[in-house]
């Protein structure tokens, strides 16, 4: 909670990041590490100073752009938005780690495809499975428990799995530009809701501990689960092959319709799977913001598109006509490698 | 937001309530209309209590039985918890006035059952009809058009229908003595929820007005939407025949995980379409509250059970199985007729 004090020194740097708009003042006249400034992570030009204007005025009592708190909802993509999305999806190398348990349990499986490709660790193979089996190895890995075993199994896998590059969990692999916009919005009245292509109940796990977002606050791909009693008559919930929600795509508002009821302000997003949530969100009356991350940074991360001639890429592919609706929407493209100081918290190699 | 001294007197009265409870002093020496009283309208006694004491055990930092203010979630029903359920539910009252006007714009399903059925206004010959016709006139009332058209037709309908009884607009039978628990509960942390059988977009068009609940909280049958572009390009999502949830029986639980993805503290219900939800909230670790209202109170509002030697119903059903389940579970069963004061807001002859 912010006291009265902080409150009217928050409004004054607000009134203030209105004016320096309002005039052009360059935002290089903005002290680089300034005390205040809330997106210390972001160099300063034209994004940072979009986001730091539109949250001002969204969020100023007596501002003509003013939203009411109640609709102040902001829609994050998660996977190459808040955190690494390549060379593979986190929850993808969740699903393959499970295949040894999986495979002891019934073994059975060992000489069953997908599985045995999978327990030669042959990424190479293991990319090249077709689809239906991919399906059967998330079908085997991610259902058929009860959901407090599955939230156990997360946990435990998010304690000990590393990053092949960088060599850390997961979780530390957030862009610590970003978590500065979440953070920033909520200081500002914003409802931070991450809305993702993965599993709701695997993103759920960490949410909270991760992006200060809380389960209830994520929309994801989501299945059914069954009501039933454990051997002891006690209520559990297990995990069902249902699927109830396909959050990519068209999924993605339709998602948000069903887990939030409200259109959001502000969406973010990083691919063609996100195109859907912009146009829904940003169609809205009033002030909308939408914003894409372009990954051109191969160096301190990855550079895949195959939008402004970057590599193409399966795993969260950015389309030319994506970047050319970008433009006439007047989405904001973050450049990752011109508008990022750095990618990742401090502490970190990058 | 409280400041300091109101955080401190609530302690203060908090702390004094849990020394009343707990030296077993007599709720008759709880002045009946003190100003400092959370719940006027609930007569004195152990019901009302209870709800005290759990609310502030689970709420006082220090308290053995505090509960961190994210987990203070809790669920209520709607129809029979919430507001008049009988003689029938108020979105079913909802489907059967949209016939006219649909039949208008469709006049080929004049004599086409249902519909032919529902214009007489025959309520028997309605209330005779097979389930297939009723989900029939669900699905030409509740889909087709755009969540945007379908909210402003909830809206319009609301403005001006009213309960044959009273006379009166739906959401001014909401009752009294659960709008003070809802408040009383939110000021104390807790997060609360509508998990309902009736339409999850149908109850977010009034949940913020009606009870202070936003729609993003609102938990309930859902069906799923598509999303496409009207003939001027613009986004928009069109109510779906696809049911993804429905919010009864063990749909309640399956719902409350899918939507908000934890165990609530604190489940509220009147019906045996209640009785999983109750169970699920109430098997979780540490304190937990269940509650169901029994309709005992025919003067001033209806009887219904089968439960008690109540009449029984189709629309609401309270088993003496469940009755009995409530024992056993320690669920507190409130009786409409001894435990509350008024059923409806002042102003209201009731």
């Amino acid at each position: 909670m912010l006291d009265r004090f902080e409150i009217t020194r928050r409004k004054l740097i607000m009134t203030l990041a209105a004016v320096l708009v309002s005039t052009g003042a360059m935002w290089s006249a903005w002290p680089a590490q300034a005390q205040d400034d809330p997106l210390p992570s972001w160099n300063n030009g034209a994004v940072k100073q979009a986001i730091l204007s539109f949250v001002a005025a969204t969020s100023q009592e007596g501002s003509p752009d003013f939203v009411p708190p109640a609709d102040r909802i902001a829609a994050f993509d998660q996977d190459g938005t808040l955190w690494v999305e390549h060379p593979m999806y986190s929850q993808v190398i969740f699903c393959l780690d499970r295949v040894p348990t999986l495979v002891a349990s019934k073994p059975e499986l060992k000489e069953v495809e997908p599985f045995k490709t999978v327990l030669t660790g042959d990424r190479e193979a293991i990319a090249k499975l077709p689809m239906a089996d991919l399906e059967k190895l998330l079908e085997a890995t991610l259902t058929g428990m009860t959901v407090d075993d599955f939230k156990a199994e997360v946990q435990k896998w998010l304690a000990t799995a590393k990053d092949s590059r960088w060599k850390r969990p997961y979780t530390e692999l957030t862009y610590q530009p970003m978590q500065e916009v979440l953070s920033y919005m909520r200081t500002n009245g914003y409802k931070t809701y991450i809305v993702t292509g993965g599993g709701q109940d695997f993103v759920r796990v960490y949410s909270e501990a991760t992006y200060g977002i809380p389960p209830e606050q994520v929309v994801g791909t989501a299945g059914g689960t069954k009501f039933g009693y454990d051997k002891d008559g006690r209520p559990i919930l297990t995990k069902e092959p249902k699927l109830l929600l396909n959050d990519n795509d068209a999924g993605k508002p339709e998602g948000i319709h069903l887990m939030i009821g409200r259109r959001p302000v502000v969406a973010v997003g990083n691919s063609t799977g996100d195109r859907q949530m912009l146009e829904y969100t940003t169609a809205g009356e009033g002030p909308r913001l939408g914003m894409l991350l372009l990954h051109d940074d191969a160096e301190r991360e990855y550079a895949y598109g195959p939008a402004q001639g970057l590599p193409a890429t399966k795993v969260g592919t950015f389309t030319q006509g994506l970047y050319d609706e970008a433009t006439i929407n007047r989405w904001l493209v973050i450049s990752m490698k011109k508008d990022w100081k750095r990618i990742f918290a401090k502490g970190t190699a990058n």
